[in-house]
């Protein structure tokens, strides 16, 4: 077991799954091509099937090695389901299974540490963006109710159900032709739209300038702390100090005092 | 009145409101499907009352409980405002009032003291924006006469009252459709229009950027501020043990030379 | 000469004129109704003429009153300016000077004293950035030229000349219609010129955003510096305080040496 | 060889040569137009192949008072490049390169030094963004291949090839006509298409925002890490500054007890 867990741990291994990753991640771009196909389809595919066995192979080494505890890593879980998705049957209707077989280049995050890092960083701005997020959320969600209500029975296309409306009002707060491609079409039925979309876009604009606000906020925050913490200490050190020569000078006067 | 209100305030009252407002706005929701509606519309109507009449009561107990003070508060005002929306006539001219109901799940806001919270933050934000928002304003109104005046006669739907110039001069702000859409169109009957406008993209653009900026900066100061403060206390108090046990000192050094 | 000066600086006399501003702006915008201009076009355009002699008149106290020294404040320049141009012969061609009266209402910032310090704050922030939009002005000239010699031959109304390859770059910097307008017809003749396009893209909003990351930095480091001066006061006077009770200290031993 | 360098370091040739520079942007400016270059396009021509001269001249004499050290500056480099590519031979198929020539007017960065400061802080953030740009290049290049492969046969000219998905991709990052122009349309053919694009979109942008927080971020870190440095270097001097003084005390005091 521990020589098993020795050999997965090991950068040998490791810079061979990296190349592994990353000529497979080659391989399946160039299976778009159908030029290339046509030459060399057959020597693509074999090495596509070659890069699989090996992940489904370093997998199960990892799940001999570590077990159970595999799981409770959430880049384990990453891999995990990015290989499993591929082992999936790619018949007839499965073209968007055999699409995703892509998103294994993106294991070159789970296994190099410094892209890990980045995720591991981007990920946990999260948490801070939780109640905005949930708020923008309710915003988008009566809006769409609304909207569809309002709009729905003239611009089927746009606001015919509320997951119609959702991604209408997405592009809308994206600001992507919502007046010249949304709004003036409506405003010529119904005059007052205007008001329901202009409202709409100071909110939710607002609403997502202060969750970046909110982020670099949190980032400086801490900087700050950790900078202020470091002259707090050096205060609290040079104060003891000073503390305990004063104290030594009171006992020699003291002592003194007692000579007298 | 104290029993009522110790109902009001507990929190067995409070999740069974939050529960009244996540179903009515389901069911709301729901109300958008024309499928849905065939099938159960007389229910969702029913659960709909219901959840007003249950709204209705909740305001009249809270009435009851605080009186005059009740409407001291913004949150309640804004339960009251938009619980008073939904008791208007719903005739045939209504369709608007009709699709306000839906403004009621907003009041998950007013009920979960978290988003209470962030919507807190939120406003607090306002009030620095002040004097950039009326500049920009000022901006706005100045620009909206001068392009009604310039090309209003030849661009009746862009500019054609101040009204419509206002709108359109905000989507350019958005900068949507601004060139191709807008200002392409009028160069051709105004060649120099574009002088116009790429002074007002520049001016509000930069006017709006100011403003989140001075949002972060506003929040960082305060950080910055508490930060500072907790490092002066710790200097503050440092000096003063240090002086005490130094006045002790002289005293003694005193004591020791009346000995003498 | 002082009697004058008190007038003109009284709050009163200020608030006259910030009323005098508030109607004209407010006649202004009514005169582009061309249904109040039926009903009252007379009244509206008294009412500009008295507000236009009132404008004189105060410049004309003021002139009076702070002789060349008028000229040395530029917000005094600023309304000079706005005045005068309405002065100017409002005959035919003159649609645009017509307009531009409109600007008066502008005079509000100069009036207010609010509104003058958003506007110093925000004139201040340009100094800094400086460098950075003389670099991108290069960076416009030379993509101007570039684009006029590669695509101005193909797409005159674009790229005809170099004002005109001034203007489309400054859209494509914006972003507005970038891909969908210019650069795919663009790609149709020329296959590579989205090597063009994309460097620009990226070089612009990256010199952009740098511009306003800088005025962030700016006002951070002005307030950060600021904080930690006041610490540093604190510490200085704390560290004096002390020197001076434990110099009083040495002094009084010293004499107790003496004495011994 | 010293004599040759006090030359080219002097102020006034230094001079000279921004001048040249100067003029040969406006002459190629001036190239653009076909009246100007029907009036003199002989003596514009003339000036070109004195100012590539003068350039040429300046390089040479560069070359022979540095030597092999010339190639060490970053900005020499950049220098030499650009005259090179005007002396490639401007034949038929050249147009590209003719139109290259007017990149030499960006030797005034290199020539003027508070140009190349500002360049260089630009440069200087590149490092810091290194990771994320690396992890966004990797999003991009497996949505580049998975669209390809997802709606590569039904939209071409979008997605025919993973060039043509990555400009696509790279338009929708920038939200450029995303919606109406790309995604509706797709949509039409693939239904879901929306989950694809509403996913690259928020998971590209939250990437690009947080890059530019790294950025300002890290500018602020070096700020607060200077100011607090200048702190805690008071805080230190005025310790050992009380610590002398104290020290001094105790040997006298100790002084004091000997003699008595």
């Amino acid at each position: 077991m521990t020589a098993l867990r020795t050999l997965i741990e090991s950068t040998g291994f490791q810079r061979f799954i990296i190349t592994v990753i990353v000529i497979n991640a080659i391989t399946l771009g160039l299976e778009t091509s159908e030029a290339v196909m046509g030459a060399a389809g057959g020597v693509l595919i074999a090495l596509d099937r070659l890069a699989l066995a090996i992940f489904v192979v370093e997998i199960a080494l990892k799940l001999v090695a570590y077990r159970h505890r595999f799981f409770t890593s959430g880049w384990n879980l990453f891999d995990f389901t990015i290989v499993a998705i591929t082992l999936a049957p790619t018949g007839e209707g499965m073209a968007v299974l055999r699409a995703l077989r892509i998103l294994r280049a993106l294991r070159l995050v789970s296994v190099i540490p410094s892209m890990r890092k980045v995720v591991n960083a981007l990920l946990r701005a999260l948490p801070g963006m939780g109640s905005v997020l949930a708020l923008l959320l309710l915003v988008f969600y009566v809006s769409s109710v609304m909207s569809t209500k309002l709009f729905g029975a003239d611009f089927p296309e746009w606001f015919g159900s509320i997951g119609a409306s959702f991604y209408t009002l997405f592009q809308v707060m994206t600001l992507e032709s919502w007046s010249m491609g949304i709004v003036r079409p409506v405003m010529e039925v119904h005059p007052l739209a205007w008001v329901f979309f202009v409202l709409f876009i100071l909110l939710t604009t607002f609403a997502v300038l202060n969750l970046f606000i909110a982020i670099v906020v949190d980032a400086m925050t801490e900087v700050e702390h950790q900078e202020q913490d470091e002259t707090r200490t050096l205060v609290m050190v040079d104060h003891e100090v000073l503390m305990a020569e004063i104290r030594a000078l009171r006992t020699e006067i003291r002592a003194l005092k007692n000579d007298a």
